[in-house]
């Protein structure tokens, strides 16, 4: 796995089991995975020679993240190694006008949108669509960098100003965000999870509910078809997480990650198969684990660093509190605003989930409540 | 965690969700855990020097087996690190004659036993309890090994011409094997896993069921009550598995060991909290968690080794055949006989998931069902 972020700690856990030779590339030996991974090797995701040197002492690759530069992945794909998913699917999660223009060419639904590079562009869709108006940068973008809401022609010449490349986005009114999760494999096998309901705070994450509470059975299903059939469209191998967005004129498409997801992170304890094992049998070509959820309802919170680093310090209070609450720290300094790691809760009813949830969390980044 | 077996691998998977750093003294770089573990430091167990060294680098020393020489434990208990169990305690793990007479002392009912050196004390002890007599040696036995049900005279002199220290114990016609699983922190707090079933074949663990099927709920109380009262007299710190006798004249306890255990394995997929976190929480002296089962029924088998070292070749048919099935393996030798792995099935009827689990190790394993 190139890229050492808390995904690939995580997907490092589900490779014991599995008694998979796991290996990854991290920028440095303190990273979240390389901590706890005995097949860490330190190297530079932005060096083809680095990335072919990884790719040598691998059968697949596959990634934390989707900042591997285009050229290096096409080149990758050329070595011996398998690259799943591969650099024509990664494309459309590195490059938002190109995912909103095949998303489009495929007919599914999207936020209108259109590429600006000047304030006039802007405004004139804005004439269109209405203010607000979402700028994105094209790449690099991710947990909200990259996306701004812009409620006035000023603010959004500031953000154009930066000369990164953004598309405008019509500002949806949503209901809510939905997310749905589902594996593909290279023989064409997939697996769509629950549809989970996402809480975003400043375009972050922060809770997840599984599933999603009261979603009419015809949307949930119309998600999945989605999902389903962007994997199949965008030749995906492993995990397609679709961000959505609901409204009441039916589902929007909001983002896509090929790889597991912050919304999926409730399937450690919830589903009968990880997401982290099921990115695993995806990319090796196994067949798929069950995704049906185990408990009636899930809810995950993530905790958030408030700069002061006594994490373990306040394990006593959590764990006293609530012997239900299953928590996975990531090994990350506890810098305010990070997300440094989540707790999970499952049960019976979504209300009180989220009230354990959200106390574990806040308590274990901040000590308040 | 000194020692690197499969246990401490599964443990270095709980430890990797608490964030917290965790290593293992393994014999070789090839261990079960060693493989794994980020934190792998090889050394002798054997050696007080290497344990020395070891527990330097640690705040908490636990254990994978029960093999470190006990004035090696009793040592480490004047380094700074906390050693969890304490030597007074693992005692009763690495002397079964001190176990039994403790036990004896402590009310719990045992099988009758007596400490045996030559052939006239075993007959004359048969003709008490009866043949087959069961020969066990004082130190040193596991799954199995160091346990010899002798059936006549002549058997039982060919044990003790091995010279080894034996107690000779009377052979007891149970209905069937539990297992009491508990934790217990420093600071006196316990937790009762449901009471299993073992099915043994030669003295190993071929299958577990959780929980025990049909067991009387009084009886199943007895023994958690048994496994608490004696975690607490013996001051047990970390996990206590207590393996019982069910008779129909009531529960008698078999054995004792003080870590994770192989009865407790279903807990990972099972259980709220895993045995393997829950012994971490144990040691590390904070609150421990939610022991109670998160399906009506699991079933756990455990994979052997046929000599065919092609088990991940085999993982195909097994995934396709049952996506519900959760695979463990162990990084081992497949040698014929040897455990390597186990499989979990969580559900609803003990029938069903035995044959699933059943079919799956045994396909696992030699690749015949």
């Amino acid at each position: 796995m190139v890229g050492a972020g808390q995904l690939a700690r995580m997907t490092c856990q589900a490779a014991i089991s599995l008694g998979i030779g796991f290996r990854v590339l991290a920028d440095s030996a303190g990273d979240s995975a390389a901590q706890v991974c005995a097949g860490t090797v330190v190297g530079d995701y932005t060096s083809l020679p680095d990335l072919r040197a990884f790719a040598g002492q691998c059968d697949v690759i596959t990634f934390d993240h989707e900042h591997v530069p285009g050229q290096h992945l096409a080149a990758l794909e050329r070595s011996p190694a398998a690259v799943h998913p591969g650099a024509a699917s990664l494309r459309f999660t590195q490059d938002k006008l190109a995912m909103r223009e095949r998303l489009g060419a495929l007919g599914v639904r999207c936020p209108r949108y259109v590429p600006v590079s000047e304030g006039a562009e802007t405004e004139s869709f804005a004439a269109e669509v209405g203010w607000p108006v979402v700028l994105k940068a094209v790449r690099g973008g991710y947990d909200g960098r990259g996306v701004w809401v812009c409620g006035t022609p000023a603010t959004a010449a500031g953000v154009l100003a930066h000369g990164v490349a953004v598309i405008a986005e019509e500002h949806i009114a949503f209901s809510r965000e939905l997310a749905a999760l589902v594996a593909r494999s290279p023989h064409g096998q997939a697996a769509a999870y629950p549809v989970v309901q996402t809480v975003q705070r400043d375009g972050v994450c922060h809770e997840v509910l599984a599933p999603a509470p009261g979603l009419d059975a015809g949307r949930a299903k119309q998600a999945q078809r989605i999902a389903l059939q962007l994997a199949a469209s965008l030749g995906v191998t492993g995990l397609l997480a679709v961000e959505l967005f609901d409204t009441p004129g039916g589902l929007l498409v909001n983002e896509l990650a090929m790889r597991p997801h912050n919304s999926g992170h409730w399937t450690i304890e919830g589903a009968a198969t990880s997401q982290f094992e099921q990115h695993l049998r995806a990319v090796l070509d196994l067949p798929l684990g069950d995704p049906r959820a185990v408990a009636p309802c899930v809810v995950m919170a993530n905790v958030f660093g408030s700069g002061d680093e006594d994490v373990y310090g306040r394990y006593a209070h959590v764990m006293a509190a609530d012997p239900g609450v299953k928590v996975h720290l990531y090994g990350k300094a506890a810098r305010p605003g990070r997300k440094i790691g989540h707790v999970t809760v499952p049960g019976n009813e979504v209300g009180d989930l989220r009230a354990r949830a959200a106390r574990a969390a806040a308590y274990l980044g901040s000590g308040k409540e």
